[in-house]
């Protein structure tokens, strides 16, 4: 299987968030996190970069 | 291997741009591809949305 953890950049530090994700979608002022086991997060951030052999998405927070 | 395909939407439609993806980068006003091979692409997006499973990455240009 191809999915990969979520994690949200946090002052220099990674905060893991969700693990197995498939699907990352736009909705509203964020994004809907889904994994391969149908679990769904929702973030008020957007994707800032990949590292997809290494299994990493980093989601960066948008700041109120 | 855990790679995608990154894919640019437009009008509706959906061009290929790169394949076997491994990492994103922001870079400027865009994002930096490369893939597992070592090839490089700048392309004027950002990360739109993703589906790992399906092994696809899509990109929204940056409009002018």
């Amino acid at each position: 299987m191809c999915e990969a953890n979520a994690y949200l950049i946090e002052n220099n530090d990674n905060k893991l968030i969700m693990e197995a994700v498939d699907t990352v979608e736009p909705e509203g002022d964020g994004v809907r996190l889904v994994n391969i086991f149908g679990d769904q997060k929702f973030i008020k951030a957007s994707v800032y970069s990949l590292s997809l052999v290494d299994h990493k998405i980093f989601l960066k927070p948008h700041n109120p």
